[in-house]
């Protein structure tokens, strides 16, 4: 394959994405999100909230890893964030996954892109701590609008959130942290989660 | 309201892009595109195939811009590119759709996000040409790789899509261009799409 067959070939491996299944629903509740869409939501987050990310942060970078940064679940699927057995495995499930996904690329393509998503995983840069934060915000929100569903379904208390939500809140902009700090207490006030 | 919490509920009401069914289908045929995923996977093409852009193109910009191509569809829906009776009205419901979408942000960024919008839709800057270029792109490899089936179910020509893809292949790369041809032929050839 030349080149370019090689990028289409990609192009149509990752349209996989559209088919993994997320533990939050969309904010109907209709149905459960897909990692495609989420993907994108991510970066709308990034677009609109510029201006809560750490001084000097590269926002164009940050989409750039949004856009990739679930793409290995092509082939290792959705690790649920409280799925203690699930988690034990992740890291290897998706290093193989990207080992494979992107020696689809030409060479030099496939590892700058794979650059992008161990960015995200090693959160050691602004932009990498910026992704990180708005995909533990998303979540919340959209959990927050369906009332908690999916928090109580899996016996998700307060507790278990704040931890995961940790490099969120420890790591944002004052207004955001404060934001998700109430937002998480009014969830429980309306009974959304655990206490 | 504050200036976050404006922010926050965009955020919330964009969502509901991940409801607007496409015409196209998902790779493996099982169900419809929705505009959200749709909207992730033309970032990802602008991404990978960055360097068939013209020259001088700004991809990050590109990216911004396919991320809100099609926001205005929350309220006005999204219209098939060969819907002759939807293409007279899509305009003036687009345009109504984006004021009152875009109102949902504080002052400024509202309008800056607008006129993101605009540039796609005006098609007259190196990165809108790109954007547009890969908005026809990557419908036609979905078609194709579900044997055509969305272009017999509405009578679609070779003739229909090449008018419609008019921007891709007059617009781009060389490559790009004759890729896309060979591709329609083959479509043809193979009984994807009427002659």
């Amino acid at each position: 394959m030349d080149r370019l067959e090689k990028q289409i070939s990609f192009l149509l491996e990752v349209d996989k994405l559209k088919n993994v299944l997320r533990r939050s629903s969309v904010t109907d509740g209709s149905r459960r999100e897909n990692s495609a869409e989420h993907s994108w939501h991510l970066c709308m987050f990034a677009l609109t909230l510029a201006e809560y990310a750490p001084e000097d942060t590269d926002i164009s970078h940050v989409i750039k890893m949004l856009l990739v940064h679930d793409l290995v679940e092509v082939y290792a699927g959705d690790t649920y964030l409280y799925d203690e057995e699930g988690n034990k495995t992740k890291s290897k499930r998706e290093h193989d996954a990207a080992d494979k996904l992107y020696s689809l690329l030409p060479d030099g393509q496939g590892e700058d892109m794979k650059q992008l998503w161990y960015e995200f995983e090693r959160c050691d840069t602004n932009e990498a701590l910026f992704a990180n934060a708005l995909d533990r915000l998303q979540p919340i929100l959209l959990n927050y609008a369906n009332k908690g569903s999916i928090w109580l379904e899996n016996n998700i208390t307060v507790k278990n959130v704040e931890e995961h939500a940790y490099r969120l809140t420890r790591l944002s902009h004052p207004k955001l942290k404060s934001f998700v700090l109430d937002l998480l207490k009014n969830a429980v006030e309306n009974g959304y989660l655990k206490g």
